[in-house]
C-alpha cells in the first residue's frame, strides 16, 4: 500500500471490470489465503455494486470464498502476465506452497480479512451474496463490492488512464492457453 | 453471410468472448426484432458452452428473449463504435424505428430465429435457460450456446488474429459515457 492506492467511489467502481479484463481472486479462511487467476468475471449492477465470478468446484480459493463468504477482486496489469498465468495454472490443492512458488506479493487493509495483491491497477473488496443454485448448478458466484481502490497511475478520477501510463499498467484479457491480449487503444464516439 | 462467415467449434465457442469484449444483443418474437449493447456478458462453462449476460429491466430485447427462449451475442468491432453505442443508449420502447435509424444491417442464417448483425466479428446463438429468480433479482439471463460462427479474417482455426487483420477489426471493450477502449496487442507467457 502506497501513495497511488486510493479508494474508488462505489458507484464507479464497476469501471475497473467493464472493459472485460482477466482478475485475480483472493480470499482468507481460518488464516489459510490464496489467490487464483479468473476469466470470467463481469460487472452485474451499479447501486449496489455487484459482480459475478466464475469459480470452479476444483478451486482451493473457492472453498476459503465459501466458509469466509468474502473475497477480493483484482485487476492485474501486464507486468504481472506471468504471474497471472502460474496463479492460474496451479491449485493450492496440489500445491501447498503455491503462493509462495509463485511469488505473488501480499499486502492487507484494514477491515478487509482477504489478503490484496500488490501491484495490481485495481481491488474490488466483495461480501458473498450466497445463492445456493447458481454456485452449485452453475459455478457462478455473486458479489456485492463493499470497497474499491485503484492506483492513482492508471485509474483516478473515475476514469482509466492507460494511455498515459507505461504499456506494463495495461491490463490483461485472456484467451486460452498462454495467450492474452492486452487493453488497447481509447475510443471515443461522437 | 459471406466465405468469411465461418462456423466455430463449441468447444472453442468461449474464445470469442474470453477477452471480455463489450458484445451486442439481438433477439426476436412474433415478427418484432431488436438489438441491443452490453457491456456485461461472460463466459459461464466450457461444455456445454454456456455464458451470461445482464439485461435490465427497461430494455425491450430482454422482452423478446423471455418470450422466444433464444437469441444470439455478437462481438462487433471498432469499425462499429458509433453503431454499438447508439444501439446502447436507444431503446425501441421509446424510439420504434431504433434499427432503422442505428443503420444496423441484419441477416439470417437457417435454423435460426434471432437475426445476426453483419460486420461483426463474432456470433453465439444461445438458447437461454431460464432460471426465474436470477432473471427477476439480478437481471441475470443464461444461455446455452448452440451454434457459433466467426469472421475468418479475424478468428480462425479457434485463435483470434486481431494482429493481422486490421485495427477496424479489433473488439470494443466499454468503459462509460462515449469511451471505449479496443483489444490491445498479443502477449503470449513463457
Amino acid at each position: 500500500m502506497d501513495a497511488f492506492f486510493q479508494p474508488v467511489e462505489l458507484e464507479k467502481a464497476y469501471r475497473l471490470i467493464n472493459h472485460g479484463p482477466t482478475i485475480l481472486v483472493s480470499a482468507t479462511h481460518e488464516g489459510v489465503e490464496n489467490v487464483m487467476s479468473a476469466a470470467w468475471a463481469c460487472g452485474l449492477d451499479f447501486k449496489p455494486a455487484k459482480l459475478t465470478v466464475v469459480l470452479d468446484k476444483s478451486a482451493f480459493t473457492r472453498r476459503l470464498i465459501e466458509a469466509s463468504g468474502q473475497f477480493v477482486i483484482q485487476v492485474p496489469t501486464a507486468a504481472q502476465a506471468d504471474l497471472v498465468h502460474y496463479l492460474g495454472t496451479h491449485s493450492r490443492h496440489q500445491e501447498q506452497d503455491k503462493l509462495l512458488k509463485s511469488g505473488v506479493d501480499l499486502f492487507s487493509v484494514p477491515e478487509v480479512a482477504p489478503p490484496l495483491v500488490a501491484g495490481c491497477a485495481a481491488w474490488l473488496f466483495c461480501h458473498l451474496i450466497p445463492l445456493e443454485q447458481n454456485q452449485q448448478d452453475h459455478d457462478l458466484f455473486i458479489g456485492e463490492i463493499k470497497s474499491a481502490w485503484a492506483d492513482s497511475r492508471v485509474f483516478r478520477e473515475g476514469h482509466w488512464h492507460f494511455e498515459e501510463a507505461g504499456d506494463e499498467w495495461r491490463s490483461l484479457h485472456y484467451i486460452a492457453g498462454k495467450h492474452f491480449y492486452t487493453t488497447g487503444t481509447s475510443l471515443v464516439v461522437e
